[in-house]
């Protein structure tokens, strides 16, 4: 946690909040947080700043917060992923809110085990906490927006050409592909398959939608190594 | 598993192999090997190219093998990393491996908490049972080596800077860096500290033997996320 992020609900008055919930345990636990403490703070979808321990007790932390920063700038990317197994799932979404995604879209692919649609992970409360954890870890603010379409065919027939329309649009896929791109700010839309990769028809209608295949090499990477690594390539620092 | 690694132990004549262990029930289970399949295989520390299944019973798959490519370039860089606790050191001796590292060091920092250095993963075979799984997911055949030092000084006092020499010499470190160089194919000493960093002392020390210290922008990031960020900005694809 590299930020104690913030809601509304917090605020006892314009420049104090009182933390005690999970924030509090880990101020409290981890870095046996004391008036006088200072803490990188961050508002939901808002500044960042510093808050000043002012009191603590066994049930609560107040905290006196200055904001005076905005949260580091959001990657310009809509970020389509065939939905990962549960484990990668939770990591996924923790990485992709760590690296700056926005917009997420999670979607169904051949390779996609059906049974991966019923994990709790999907439920938003859960997207959400995940999403957390990644902010808190990269010191942000502004929480993702996730879109999820079980079905990929409509997906891609109805929604994914207005969704590229107007960005660079690129689907990461080892064969028959251009390498992946230098650095750059352009809007951008990239999908990404499953273990195994998208199939044949798949990226036909991803082709057809106005994606470009891309390559990373020839190394195969499973998703969780193929996130950051095409972040990192696509995007300048 | 996108190659089958095969060992000296496994040839039955020149061009013929015999499998028995986990690879076999992964070609059984997986992917249902019958005769007339044919598989991506490399020689561990060889060339990759097929396998063709000449044989199948309950106990082994014969393999007849034609063995005409170079594995994929291993990356012209000594990564240096303070220890990862146990959980994400097991996925980040994959990862490195998938993505093409070939000499690792492992090091203490004064983040580095003393129980990660009992962990049982640590033990040869088990790195290289994780180094091999990183293999096959990549499609390469070229084990990396390890080295394990428990104590900071004497590593970065006696053997950091020749390490270092002649190389792209740099240490991730989020303050008073320079921005990640571009991508290039120079030989590099990459050092990342643990979660929470380096301290100030150890980022002296590692500047004194020839590191420079950049950062990858306003996120931090968490190993198991820094480390395919940085090598995929540091190294062509």
């Amino acid at each position: 946690m590299n930020l104690i992020l913030l809601y509304t609900s917090d605020f006892i008055d314009a420049r104090h909040v009182r933390i005690s919930d999970r924030r509090f345990h880990h101020m409290r636990q981890v870095h046996d947080a004391q008036p006088g403490d200072s803490f990188k703070v961050g508002v939901l979808n808002g500044l960042i700043g510093r808050g000043d321990v002012v009191a603590r007790n066994d049930d609560y932390i107040d905290l006196s917060i200055r904001l005076d920063r905005a949260p580091p700038k959001p990657l310009p990317l809509r970020l389509i992923m065939a939905l990962p197994r549960p484990k990668m799932l939770k990591r996924t979404l923790e990485t992709v809110a760590t690296l700056g995604v926005k917009e997420l879209w999670l979607i169904n692919s051949y390779r996609v085990d059906k049974s991966y649609w019923s994990t709790p992970i999907l439920a938003p409360a859960r997207i959400r906490e995940h999403f957390l954890l990644g902010l808190e870890q990269a010191g942000d603010t502004r929480m993702p927006e996730v879109h999820i379409r079980k079905r990929f065919k409509p997906f891609v027939e109805d929604e994914l050409a207005d969704i590229a329309k107007g960005t660079r649009a690129l689907v990461a896929h080892p064969y028959d592909a251009e390498p992946c791109p230098h650095a750059c700010s352009d809007a951008t839309t990239l999908a990404i398959g499953p273990e195994g990769g998208f199939i044949a028809y798949e990226v036909e209608k991803l082709q057809a939608a106005g994606l470009t295949p891309i390559h990373l090499g020839p190394r195969i990477l499973r998703v969780e190594t193929a996130v950051p690594v095409l972040l990192s390539r696509l995007f300048p620092l």
